[in-house]
């Protein structure tokens, strides 16, 4: 169940750097990578960084189109996630391949991932470092979020398949958003 | 205690996406921030893009300096990560005022943290995104670690000073690094 997500609160879901898919859709076939490499880069509207590799085939598709869905898995989707990254659109049908349902967004062509707890459609706004980074900037132009899943918990990545999920919550007063 | 950590080693503790602190040094004198927009862009040489907003003090600081530290806190520091994040550079000295000891570095003149148990020498490599998004790109060139601190947790920023530190440990058969 996916309900609206008002777009001042996106970075709540990003900042803390959790490992999240991104889908494309491209020449009428959909597909979804695994993606640590992202950072927020305004509040509203919410932009955000991203590194997607030459070597990805989700590159073509995100240069080509312009538009991408940011889906945000809990850590029960932790082996569905290691999956996707362990394979490629060129070979399978990855949302096939793993139990991943396709649902269609409204901005864009790139599906949202209904297992998924939060979906960010996105529009790529800047390619200037794309040629020496492979680093986009995107604007996410509508936001979801399953409201019936309160507190889930993300997985972050350590690198070579070593993953910490989240723990407790710690809360101090601050002045930052 | 601080030892050299090999470069290939450092999207380990970025990529994880840590609340971290940024140093810098300018006029003969340092500063402090915290900071949680940073990604990784690429494995080796280190890459890390990073927001360092224009409102912030260190702005200044880093775009004619093209220097910083990017130090890693553990949870016990949250407290001073929280306070750090709340002054101004601008107002006090922020090392002093919050107990941290800042180190001499041994690339750059932006000092280490001596409280946090990473420390990331960095240079300023593109800045074409620094008008439009406040957006730097950073080049590690030396980093250090101290090794009798082997698995320390770190703390992820949820919005308005909602923190969630590391829980359980997860290991899944990754064929990414």
């Amino acid at each position: 169940m996916m309900q609206e997500l008002d777009l001042s609160s996106v970075y709540r879901l990003l900042e803390p750097g959790p490992v999240v898919l991104l889908t494309t859709a491209h020449h009428e076939r959909a597909n979804v990578m695994t993606l640590s490499w992202h950072m927020m880069v305004d509040f509203v509207p919410p932009l955000v960084a991203c590194v997607v590799s030459q070597n990805d085939f989700s590159f073509a598709a995100l240069r080509a189109t312009k538009e991408c869905v940011i889906a945000l898995p809990d850590s029960g989707l932790a082996p569905t996630v290691v999956a996707v990254g362990n394979a490629s659109g060129r070979d399978i049908d990855k949302f096939a391949a793993f139990g991943l349902t396709p649902m269609a967004a409204s901005q864009v062509a790139a599906p949202l991932v209904a297992e998924c707890f939060a979906n960010l459609e996105c529009r790529v706004i800047d390619t200037r470092l794309v040629p020496r980074f492979n680093l986009f900037v995107l604007e996410v132009v509508r936001a979801w979020r399953d409201p019936t899943r309160s507190n889930p918990k993300t997985i972050h990545h350590h690198g070579h398949g070593s993953f910490v999920i989240d723990g407790e919550s710690l809360r101090l007063e601050s002045k930052m958003p």
